[in-house]
């Protein structure tokens, strides 16, 4: 039962997005098919590559990640398929997959890049501006099916890398930055949790300190500015029933100081 | 083929409901997928139980229904696993399902209710903010792959219920409110039609007043304040291809007077 | 494996779109539903026919087109459903598949169409707002699950037809419309690529002008204003990596002159 997942910046407002279901299960009729967002901001590939990477571990094993974000389309950027452990990846080579390739690379697994220039597993017409529907699409299909990564494209090793923001040490604490702005307003930044696990934190944004870590929403009045571990570990700032980004006026970029407030 | 339904408040932009898929796939491979809304207002539990409440019935035996408007997420607020009727329920104890009880108690039918704690149905690693990843989705998948409801955790009789404000019975009418406003601005009311069927009516909302009951939007001109009998048997008030929202400046909880113009 | 589309105004934030599958599932379980858009302005069948249009041609034979822009539901327009080549297509009788029929007509494709009035085919109970759950939903399930299009409702030969505006010849060149504006701000226009091919042109909107098409949006500067072809084939104008219809506050209708620099 192969499962593709969708994530673009294409909106749900046109058709874009049903276009490339049309042209998936025209290739391979059995696929199941889960879009991850099609709300990515227009263009911006970082925040592709940050939503791809906290949904996909949560895929079963085969699953094949189609991802579209793009602003190099019809120029000469490669096309992008990767088995990366037991999962695949197709999309444009802008770096929409680093943050996965450098968890893997981490932990050691094994990964294979092809670039997709063998046009049997293209649409017929390929036009300039909707590769979405006319290159990847298909080639993710293509892989759901079954055809091998290999038959598929060149092999490559050097796809393209674009490293997200790492916190800096400093002699307190870190000086990080709010990496995704969730729907709620919520603030969640690059420092992982692991790495200040069991320090008492003082954490300061903007104007506003916060004193340690909650451990959830529920336990603090409406209205009140916390910081709690999110679910993928890393440290977040909320306010209690509404949004931390308009109550701070905050964004994705935005420096967050997670400072220890007893010395080691 | 098992049919799961999902009704959040986690909008399409970030990748939480395409993560909810990925997990319900992983238990449940062959689950076919509806989404019924993402975009409850954030905590606005009542919204979100009116709209599951709207949609259910609607849906084939044994569909599982997974709903996560969950402010108390965290907390020691319990989750829930339920059998109405010919359907299932999971999500948050606390008030969610209210309508879909009452409805099923005033018509006699058999509830079953658990509350969901046996680990063995959650994910592995269980966040504190995202139950409807860790704890929601893989109980919603195991109960269509075919676990016993009764497997799944400990009985309860008393799930959290919060009604929904009802019409008040005054002299001349109904004393009503807004229940929910729709993405076309159309203002449906708490009043059943079937209670103030074959009487002439006259429907008092802000300073405006309405003249009985239209058949349908399109025997009227555009700009037309009407009111009608809704898609649920519900009175609503609409604007003929326009907002009644927005011309009336009204919202959810707004009072509606539906007055009777002759004596019994 | 039956595949059914959605094309709506319905939005996401209600349930009508789940409940419509709901309904699909009930009646045959094994179709496949991709959402094209429930997003079209709300009474648009312009927009909606132009949606659907461009989306159809990428789905496979088979395929049951269910569409619902509707402002005439429950006054007599018809509800219609039609085999156009080798797909079905379903939804209210007020010109929505008028660009999909008159190409097929130029490409001298057979069609049949019906009007949807045998009630076995319907919900029991029809309400009189939202026939998209009640009549066009189960009309496409059971279609897709294999009832003849004969069986579901008396032949016509006069479905609605609202024709696109066309672009108008004049001496230099055309005088084409904004046809689609879409998520980016591209402004797709009316007039095809292949009238014009092999000519220098000069494209006039509001008061900017555009010399020549480009190949793509990655070949220029962000910001800058280009012409190119679509990913259908038609002229298209946007801003590189922004958005055109805000940059020339331009809306579906507004003029767009495609001039000959070059006597013929």
């Amino acid at each position: 039962m192969p499962i593709i997942t969708l994530t673009t910046d294409f909106g749900y407002k046109d058709g874009f997005v049903g276009t490339m279901k049309g042209v998936i299960w025209g290739i391979c009729p059995e696929a199941r098919i889960a879009d991850i967002s099609h709300e990515i901001t227009p263009q911006n590939v970082t925040e592709g590559a940050i939503t791809l990477w906290r949904a996909a571990p949560f895929f079963p094993a085969g699953t094949v990640h189609i991802a579209v974000v793009d602003p190099g389309v019809g120029t000469s950027r490669r096309a992008l398929a990767a088995r990366i452990g037991d999962q695949y990846f197709v999309g444009p080579d802008n770096g929409l997959f680093t943050p996965i390739i450098e968890d893997m690379q981490r932990a050691g697994v094994k990964a294979t890049f092809v670039t997709l220039d063998k046009p049997e597993f293209w649409l017929q017409q390929v036009s300039r501006t909707f590769h979405g529907r006319d290159i990847f699409a298909p080639a993710g299909a293509h892989l759901a099916r079954g055809v091998k990564l290999e038959a598929m494209g060149t092999p490559i090793n050097d796809p393209v890398l674009t490293p997200l923001a790492k916190p800096e040490k400093i002699a307190s604490g870190y000086r990080a930055q709010i990496s995704v702005v969730d729907t709620f307003g919520n603030l969640t930044t690059n420092l992982p949790w692991p790495d200040v696990a069991g320090r008492k934190l003082l954490i300061s944004i903007k104007d506003r300190v916060i004193h340690g870590l909650s451990t959830s929403y529920g336990h603090y009045q409406p209205g009140d500015l916390i910081a709690l571990v999110d679910s993928e570990n890393f440290i977040e700032i909320a306010v209690v029933n509404g949004s931390a980004a308009k109550a701070l006026d905050a964004r994705a970029g935005d420096m967050v100081e997670v400072l220890f407030t007893e010395a080691d």
